[in-house]
C-alpha cells in the first residue's frame, strides 16, 4: 500500500483538463513511488473518458504512471452511452458515488477538481 | 454502526436532482443496510429542501429508506427563510460546514455531487 | 492537536465569499479553540489570496483568528503570478492537490465550497 492515496471525483465536462492537471501536480508533489491516485468520472464528467475524449493521449500518458481511471456504469447508461465507447484504460464501476465512498473507507483522500 | 458512511454536500441549486441521484445510485449499489447516509445542504443548496421545492416527493421517497437529510440554519437566516419553510423530513443544524467536519471526523466519506 | 481540523478547497474565483463565511461559521459553531482550519487556493481560486483581492481584509481577519492560508505554487507559475504578489498571511505551497492530500492523509476533514 502506498503512503498516499486520492480519488479525485470528476463531475463536470469543463473541469477534466483541470482534473488531469491536478493528478500531474499531485504525482510531481508526493512522487509517483508514494501516490496511488485514481480519477473517477460520473455526471458530466464521463466525457472525458470516452474514446472521442480530446483528452485520450493524456489520460493514457498517466495510466501508463499507473494512475486508475473509472467510468460510472449508471452515467453511461442513462446517457446512452454503450461501455465499448469509453477509453480503453478505464474501468467501468457500478457506480461512481459507491467508488468515491468505498475508497474512502479504505482511507483515500478525495478531491473535486 | 453500518458499514458505509457518507454525507452529501449540496452547495449548488442546479445539482439538487443530481444528489438525489447519487444517493439513490449509493444505496442501489452499496445495499441500504450497509449504508448511512445524509444529504446537507447549505448556500444555493438549500432551495431543494424547502416545503415549495418540486424535488419534494423524492427528498420524502428516500427519508423514507433511511437517509438523512440536513439544512444549515445560518444559510436560512441569511436568506430570510423561516425555518418552517423547510421539508418535515429535514433537520436544521447550525452550520452546514461544522455538520461536514464532524461527520468526516466520525469517520464519514464526503462526496460532492 | 486540536479536536476538529478542516481543509476547505477553494478552486473557483466566484466562492471565494462562499468559503471564507462557511469557515467563519465553522469556528463559530464548533469554537475557535477547537477548530484548527486551512483554506487551500488552487486554480482560479488564487485570485482571492493575492494583495489586490478585495477579500485582504476578511482573510486577514480569519488568519488572525489562527486560519491557516494556502496557496499552490504551480497556479501561480501557470497564470504568470508572482509569489510577492500573493497575500502576506498566506503560505505557498509545492501543489495544491499534494496539500489537500497530505492532510487528509493526516486527519483533516475536507470541504469543497
Amino acid at each position: 500500500m502506498k503512503r498516499y492515496r486520492a480519488i479525485l471525483h470528476l463531475a463536470e465536462k469543463d473541469r477534466a483538463s483541470l482534473a488531469l492537471n491536478n493528478v500531474n501536480n499531485l504525482l510531481a508533489d508526493l512522487g509517483d513511488d508514494l501516490v496511488e491516485a485514481e480519477i473517477l468520472a460520473n455526471s458530466e464528467g464521463v466525457a472525458a473518458l470516452l474514446k472521442a475524449s480530446p483528452l485520450g493521449e493524456r489520460v493514457e500518458e498517466l495510466a501508463a504512471r499507473g494512475v486508475r481511471f473509472a467510468v460510472c456504469s449508471r452515467t453511461l447508461r442513462a446517457m446512452g452511452i454503450g461501455e465499448e465507447e469509453v477509453i480503453a484504460v478505464a474501468e467501468v464501476v457500478p457506480t461512481g458515488t459507491g467508488e468515491l465512498v468505498k475508497r474512502q473507507s479504505e482511507g483515500w483522500a478525495y478531491v473535486r477538481p
